[in-house]
């Protein structure tokens, strides 16, 4: 059994997506970021920094942070969804490290200064669209060659998905016209049961500023 | 034998630094990011994100991009520095991943507000000095109970080294004085010759606004 510590944000979907994947039995428990939640001594305790998610595997009382970890974690333990072949494995995990370093963290700084920073930074606001859609723009390349980012479905779509889901949102201010394969890409991830259930985490109990599947990909 | 392609960046750092503890025979090729290089469409079909660090090698012909997935693949192929034990090896991928997703992005940002964008933002050089600086309070709250990031000496802290050594530099402009911890795992860290030699890639023929381990941690 993994207890899931989360909330609705895109890095906090991603375990709950796999987790549906691998039909894995597992109890969320919500850390309310808009309160301060991860600031709680007995969630630091399994987190180090403070931020969701978190897992603890009960099977062998082992907790686990951040969320590029997680899913290394529950994919080996489920043993689907990272390649065991060398050149496949490590596709995977260059995908991924692509999400955990520059989407997340790039897309996360657009959304900031567009919608959090408490005076208007155009100089920056351009520099994170830019960015965006700079990193879109490799993922439509890598997108014509390749069904999902890695060769076949694996977790690295699975961490990709919520941050570019949310792309055309008005928290992100992005457009997807100029990425027809992002776009296909997006349409066949959403198809997914996995993804769909994963992507409204805590739904019947919190609204998220990123809204749901449906809301954000319509 | 390793092709490394790469710069004398922190990322540009971490493959030399570990193909340096694991005595693995590899030829550096200088991608000059100074002058674009970095978009020739050769590296671009090694390194798809248009980055360095990348390597090919050539045992099997495969290249692999992202410095985090370099790090992971060339532990696992010289079976050193990175726990095969399920709990000891899901520790390094965190603290790999807490550098790779937060630690480089955010100190990069911190850079860039500090010395690279065209006009003063005092807004983003606090947002991210702020950042760094709790970063730097994660590390230090977990060296007080280890001696390494992950426990023993492992490729989490080769990812981290280059950047945080770059810490005291004009550069990034912070302070470690409150990081006793910190400074006591850069002491150790510095003593390693493979560290010394793979902060010094390319020294020979070009100069780095980062320095050299002597310059950087003097």
């Amino acid at each position: 059994m993994i207890d899931l510590y989360t909330f609705t944000t895109p890095n906090g979907r991603k375990p709950a997506i796999l987790l549906e994947e691998l039909e894995m039995p597992y109890t969320i428990h919500s850390v309310n970021i808009g309160k301060g939640e991860q600031f709680d001594p007995d969630f630091l305790a399994i987190s180090p920094n403070n931020k969701i998610p978190a897992i603890v595997d009960r099977d062998n009382d082992l907790a686990v942070f951040e969320s590029g970890a997680i899913l290394i974690y529950l994919a080996e333990k489920g043993g689907k969804l990272l390649p065991t072949e060398t050149g496949d494995r490590i596709r995977t995990i260059e995908w991924l490290m692509f999400q955990m370093a520059s989407v997340g963290p790039m897309f996360g700084q657009l959304g900031h200064f567009r919608n959090a920073a408490p005076e208007p930074v155009p100089y920056a606001i351009d520099r994170y669209e830019k960015e965006a859609l700079r990193l879109l723009g490799v993922m439509e390349s890598q997108l014509a060659k390749t069904p999902y980012l890695a060769g076949d479905y694996s977790i690295a779509d699975i961490a990709t998905f919520p941050w570019v889901a949310a792309a055309k949102t008005s928290y992100m201010g992005l457009t997807l016209d100029e990425f027809p394969q992002v776009q296909r890409w997006i349409e066949a991830l959403k198809a997914r049961p996995a993804v769909q259930v994963g992507m409204d985490v805590l739904k019947p109990n919190f609204s998220s500023q990123f809204g749901t599947v449906a809301e954000l990909v319509a």
